[in-house]
């Protein structure tokens, strides 16, 4: 039987504090290829100019988690195979991939290409989407992680692309024990990637893809390369499209994908002409 | 009576030689705020791998001419007072834009907002978007300029946002009387256009809108700013967004704006995107 497979559209920008990021989300969705999945939309509240309240070291909390549990509901309405998640702000990945994890035995391999391990809070940055990681594992937010009901294992997680952890980060990596490599040592090779999936089993695997991971002097569809700010790059990603293409190809071809979360898509252009011909006289009586 | 305005969507990339500008249209029809002005799509041929052939100084020519063709029927069709046009390279707004003169009498005022004159050929560039503006004056290549009965006047438009005219731009512009002021001008204050407006008695007036009139390190949009390669920053345009917008509306306020053609939109994180999506293979199997 072929496998169950949905599109979720979910443009959450709460967990930035970023309306854009809703944007970001839709674009996201229409530029993907034509395929009888369906797309189906996840209620989000949007932006009114309402600023969100910090509550609890977390802005938007409770529609963060309103939201959480929305997407869930979905999820549980369709019990598919497998999940494709737009987004919108990273922390839209943390329904669907606890789901993929639950449904495939708790066994469920994670890699998490990003330039930030999205595993801790920053201090003076209290977004929820420096989290989805953490509550992944059973860490992070215990508000957010008590929604996880099998965290998945640190030993089937590995991270691709992490661009200069904190000293914090680097802590909870190391007692994790979660693999990492970087962009440089994986463009002579995805090998070791490729031997962690043989060695470890994986049969059923999720990629987190933070679009944050490519270079944004190259791909400037990002938060960091706002062109109305100077750039601030640190710590960016540095990977090329090309091979972050190649990487996803190689992936599917070791093991089964079950998952795929694409997120933190800020396209700058098209949010500007948008704006543009939204002013436009002509364009509007 | 309220007026007739139709949308048309032109996905031309024969005039530029470059197919990218068929999504650019696509995307910037996206874009446009939702209306109940019709949105109408022109056939064009889509590029299928085979290299436009050169045939009397212009790439793809024939094609061009019956593209040229097919606007004309589409807006005999119609027949609005007011049209917008989506492309696309930007000789798609020739056949609005002669309709438009003759709807109003030979009388339309036209202002050209551009960091390019699109009145001649450049030597060793055989791409029919250096015409539109030559066309619609009855110069240009004589095959397209015959398709336009009634040239506009050449005191009938203004050109803002000119980069860098060569020689015999110049002397075109000199020859004609063609107004013209700069974007640094322009940032002090729109009165020498308003005053055009005023003086000249311009009751109809189109909006010739060259996304490259933009500061390409501001919007990335363009042909100019292609990530993977070095930027070809001349003669480029170097108006802000803001600016741009300003001036419309100041234009809409002065006068009658009856047409309005937004072209050579490139965007290369969307086109670079839409690939990667393309070929993910979970999104397409």
């Amino acid at each position: 039987m072929s496998k169950k497979t949905i599109r979720l559209l979910m443009p959450q920008w709460q967990g930035g504090d970023n309306p854009n990021y809703s944007f970001g989300a839709e674009l996201l969705a229409w530029l993907a290829p034509d395929h009888d999945q369906p797309l189906i939309k996840v209620p989000v509240q949007a932006y009114d100019g309402t600023p969100l309240v910090n509550e609890n070291g977390m802005h938007g909390r409770t529609q963060l988690l309103e939201q959480l549990e929305a997407a869930e509901h979905i999820i549980q309405a369709h019990k598919p195979d497998r999940i494709v998640m737009f987004g919108g702000d990273c922390l839209v990945e943390q329904a669907p991939f606890a789901y993929l994890n639950e449904r495939y035995g708790g066994e469920l391999g994670l890699i998490w290409i990003d330039a930030h391990s999205d595993l801790v809070r920053y201090v003076g940055y209290d977004n929820g989407h420096t989290l989805p990681l953490g509550n992944l594992l059973g860490e992070g937010d215990p508000e957010f992680a008590r929604h996880v009901k099998v965290p998945l294992k640190p030993e089937n997680v590995f991270m691709a692309g992490l661009t200069a952890p904190t000293e914090q980060e680097t802590e909870v990596i190391h007692r994790l024990g979660i693999k990492t490599v970087g962009t440089e040592e994986l463009s002579n090779s995805t090998e070791v990637i490729k031997e962690w999936i043989r060695k470890s089993g994986i049969k059923h695997l999720a990629i987190h893809l933070d679009l944050d991971v490519l270079d944004p002097t190259k791909f400037r569809s990002l938060l960091f390369a706002n062109p109305d700010k100077p750039y601030d790059l640190s710590p960016a990603g540095t990977m090329p499209i090309p091979q972050l293409l190649h990487l996803i190809k190689e992936l599917s071809e070791e093991t089964e994908v079950v998952g795929l979360g694409i997120t933190e898509h800020m396209p700058w252009d098209a949010i500007n002409l948008k704006h543009l011909l939204g002013e436009i006289p002509i364009l509007n009586t």
